[in-house]
C-alpha cells in the first residue's frame, strides 16, 4: 500500500467539479459535482440523528440498493428542519443530476451542509448543478473539495495505491469539518471513490468496520449533525479479481487501504476542528469490553475541563480521571495508570511527581498522545479531539444567524 | 410556606463556623462545621462517578446509619485520586472533629472540594478543625459558607419556613458550585439543616424525590464531580409531629419545603457558573418517558454549539433541535414546536418567520426560557444551565496545576 497525491478522481473513470453557485455569502465553490463514468458498486452510512436532513432521508433509499455513480452536493445551507419543502428540493437535486448526467435517479447521492432550519435557494442551487455537470473533469478534484467544505479551514483529503490480484487500485477520499462533529455510525459529509472491483454488499461491510475505527472514534463538540453522510463509489475499472465476500483474499488489504484513508481523513477532521490548537490522540487500554474502552476514552474527549485543560497546556489530569469515572465504563482506581505525552503521570491511581519541566514540554507540543490504562480487562481503543479555545467559543458564538 | 433569611443556622439547635487554614491559595475560609446540638436523623446522596473522592467513600459508610449531625469540610483540595493516604485523611478529619465535638464519628459527614489528584496538608486541616469547632455559633453562617467555595462568585443560600402539625418548621441549605457540574444522583457539596422531626428512612426519601427535581436536572458542562455530596441533617427541634411514613398528612408539605430549597440552590449553582453570562430554563414537552424528557432537555442543556450560540445572543435554533435529534430521546420532527423567550420559533418542525426585533430582545435577556415540544407523548422535564462564554475556557485553562 502506498500513499499517493490526494485527488477524489486519482481512481480510473473518475470525474468532479466545483462551482460557485452564490449559496455562499462567502461567494466562494459550493456546489460540488463527483461521478465514476462507469456503473459502481457503494456504500453509504447516514447521520442517526432523528432530526436527519432532507437529503439524508432521500439518500438513504438510494443507497439502499448499492447503486450510486454520483454524488451531488452543495454547502452554505443544509436542507435540515425543513419539512417536506426540503424532501421536495432534495428530490430536484437528484432529478436534475440524474438528467443531467444521463443517468438513473438512484444511481445518485444528494448531500447539503451548512445552516439548519433554511430553504436552499433553488435557483442558485439548479443552475449551480447545471455548471457543474458541464464543468466535470479529472482536473475538477479541488473545486469539488472546496465546494463541499463549510467552516473548514482547509481541504481533508487522503489516497492510496494497492495491487489486488496483480492490478493496481487506487482508493480516494475527500471529507469536511468542522463544528457539530460527534459521528455517530457516519460522518459529517466524506466521499471515497476507488476502482476497485468489489460488490455492494461487501462495500457495505468494509465501510462499516473501517467507520467504527475512524470517523466514529473522533469528536469535536460532541454534537452529531443531521447531515452526516459518508459514501463509497467502486467502480471496478482497476480490473482486479472480484472481490464478492468477505473471506476473499483480498479483502482484508482492501479493508486495510480504506481504514487507512478514512482514518486519515477522520484525523484531519479533529485537526481543523473549530478553534482547535491541539490534536490529541486518546487511548484506553485495560477495558473491560470494546464498549467500554469506547466509552472511556470518548468521555475524557468530550470534557470540556479536560479539553479547555489541554488549550491551557496545564497537566490537570485530575479532570481526565474524573472523566473516565462519570463515563460509566469500569475502572479499577488502584490499578489506573494515565501517561501524557509518554510521560508517566499516574501509577495506581496515584498522582507521580513526573518531571514538570518534561510534562510542561509535552504539553505545549501540538500533537499530544494520552494513554489511560483501566485495570480492568484487555479491551483498548483510541479517539482522536481537539482542545477547546476561545476560538472555539468565537467562531460559535458569532456563526450565522 | 415562607421564605427567610437565609441562615443555615436558621432552624433551631444548629451552630456553624468557617476559618482560614491556609489550605486555599487565596488565604481565604477553607475550613467549615456545621453541626446539631442535639442528634439528628440524616439523609445523604453522593456522586455515582467511579473515581470517587475519599471523603465520599468514608462518608458513604457513616450517611448509610442515618444518624449524621455535624459536617465537617475544607476547600482548596479535593482529597480525590489520592488513594489509601486520601483515606486515612479523611478519617483523621472525622476522628478531630468528632473529638472536638464530643460526639460519636459515625454522626459525623465529611466533604472536600478544590484540586483533584494532591493530598491534603493534613496540618493545616486539623488546626482548621481544631479552630472552626472552638469557634461554632449561630452567627457562624455566613464563614461556613464561604468555607465550601471554590471558583464560586457568590455564595448560595435559601431558607423556608412551614407550619407542620400546628409547629413551625425551618429548613435551610447552602451548596457551592462552580464548575465540574453534572449532578448524578447528587451535587457538588450541598447541606441542608432542618429542626423537623422526620425518621431518617423518610428523608432519605423525601431527598431522593427532591434531588431528582433539582440538582440533578442541571448542568454547566457535562462534568461530574468525583466529590458530589448532599446531606441534610434533621434534628427534630421544632416539636411537630414525627414524619414517620411517606403516608403522614405532613410528609408532601415537607418534601415541597424541602425540593423549593433544593431547587433554589440548584439554581444558583446554574447562575454562578464558569463563566456564565445567560441563565437557561429549558423545557421538554410532549416526551415518550420522563427518561425521554429529561435526555432531550440535558442533550440541549449539554451542547456546547447551542451554549455558545446563547452566548452570542444568536438563536441559532436548528443547534436546538439538532441536539434533540441526537439526544436518543424520541421525537416527531413533524410535530415539533420551539419557543425562545417565549417567541415561537418553530412549528411543525419548520422554521417561522419570528419577529427578529423581539427575538433579538428575547436572547438579550440574562433568564431565558427554552420550551420544546417532542410531539412523542405527554412528559416534561426542566432543566437549567448557562452558556459558555469565553470566561469558561479562561477560567479552566488557567486554573491550577
Amino acid at each position: 500500500m502506498k500513499k499517493i497525491e490526494g485527488r477524489i478522481t486519482a481512481p480510473q473513470g473518475f470525474v468532479a467539479s466545483g462551482v460557485k453557485a452564490g449559496i455562499k455569502k462567502s461567494g466562494k465553490e459550493d456546489v460540488a459535482l463527483i461521478v465514476s463514468q462507469v456503473p459502481a458498486a457503494s456504500a453509504a452510512v447516514f447521520t442517526q440523528n432523528r432530526m436527519a436532513a432532507a437529503p439524508v432521508l432521500i439518500s438513504r433509499e438510494n443507497a439502499a440498493k448499492g447503486k450510486l455513480r454520483a454524488v451531488v452536493v452543495n454547502s452554505g445551507c443544509a436542507n435540515a428542519c425543513t419539512g417536506e419543502q426540503g424532501l421536495i428540493d432534495a428530490r430536484l437535486m437528484l432529478t436534475a443530476a440524474a438528467g443531467l448526467l444521463g443517468i438513473a435517479e438512484e444511481e445518485v447521492l444528494v448531500s447539503s451542509t451548512g445552516v439548519i432550519g433554511v430553504t436552499l435557494p433553488m435557483d442558485k442551487v439548479l443552475s449551480g448543478i447545471e455548471a457543474a455537470a458541464a464543468g466535470l473533469s479529472v482536473e475538477g478534484h479541488e473545486q469539488a473539495l472546496l465546494g463541499i467544505m463549510t467552516t473548514d479551514t482547509f481541504p481533508k483529503v487522503s489516497a492510496y495505491e494497492l495491487t489486488l490480484g496483480g492490478a493496481v487500485v487506487k482508493i480516494a477520499g475527500i471529507a469536511k469539518g468542522a463544528g457539530m462533529i460527534h459521528p455517530n455510525m457516519a460522518t459529517m459529509l466524506s466521499y471515497i471513490t476507488t476502482d476497485a472491483a468489489v460488490t455492494a454488499p461487501v462495500l457495505q461491510q468494509a465501510l462499516h468496520a473501517a467507520v467504527n475505527k475512524s470517523f466514529n472514534m473522533i469528536t469535536v463538540d460532541g454534537d452529531t449533525s443531521t447531515n452526516d453522510t459518508l459514501a463509497v463509489l467502486a467502480n471496478g475499472l482497476a480490473g482486479n479479481p472480484l472481490i464478492d465476500s468477505s473471506s476473499h483474499p483480498d479483502y482484508p488489504a482492501f479493508c486495510e487501504a480504506l481504514t487507512t484513508v478514512l482514518i486519515e481523513l477522520a484525523k484531519l477532521v479533529v485537526r481543523d476542528g473549530e478553534g482547535a490548537t491541539k490534536f490529541l490522540e486518546i487511548t484506553v487500554t485495560g477495558a473491560h469490553s470494546q464498549a467500554d474502552a469506547k466509552l472511556a476514552a470518548m468521555s475524557v474527549a468530550k470534557s470540556p475541563l479536560v479539553k479547555t485543560a489541554f488549550f491551557g497546556e496545564d497537566p490537570n489530569w485530575g479532570r481526565i480521571l474524573s472523566a473516565v469515572g462519570y463515563s460509566g465504563a469500569q475502572v479499577d482506581p488502584a490499578k489506573t495508570t494515565l501517561r501524557i505525552g509518554g510521560i508517566p503521570v499516574v501509577s495506581a491511581g496515584l498522582g507521580l511527581r513526573p518531571d514538570l519541566e518534561a510534562l510542561r514540554k509535552a504539553m505545549s507540543a501540538k500533537d499530544i498522545v494520552v494513554e489511560i490504562e483501566l485495570g480492568a480487562g484487555s479491551f483498548t481503543a483510541t479517539v482522536w479531539t481537539c482542545d477547546f479555545s476561545y476560538d472555539y467559543v468565537k467562531i460559535n458564538a458569532e456563526y450565522h444567524t
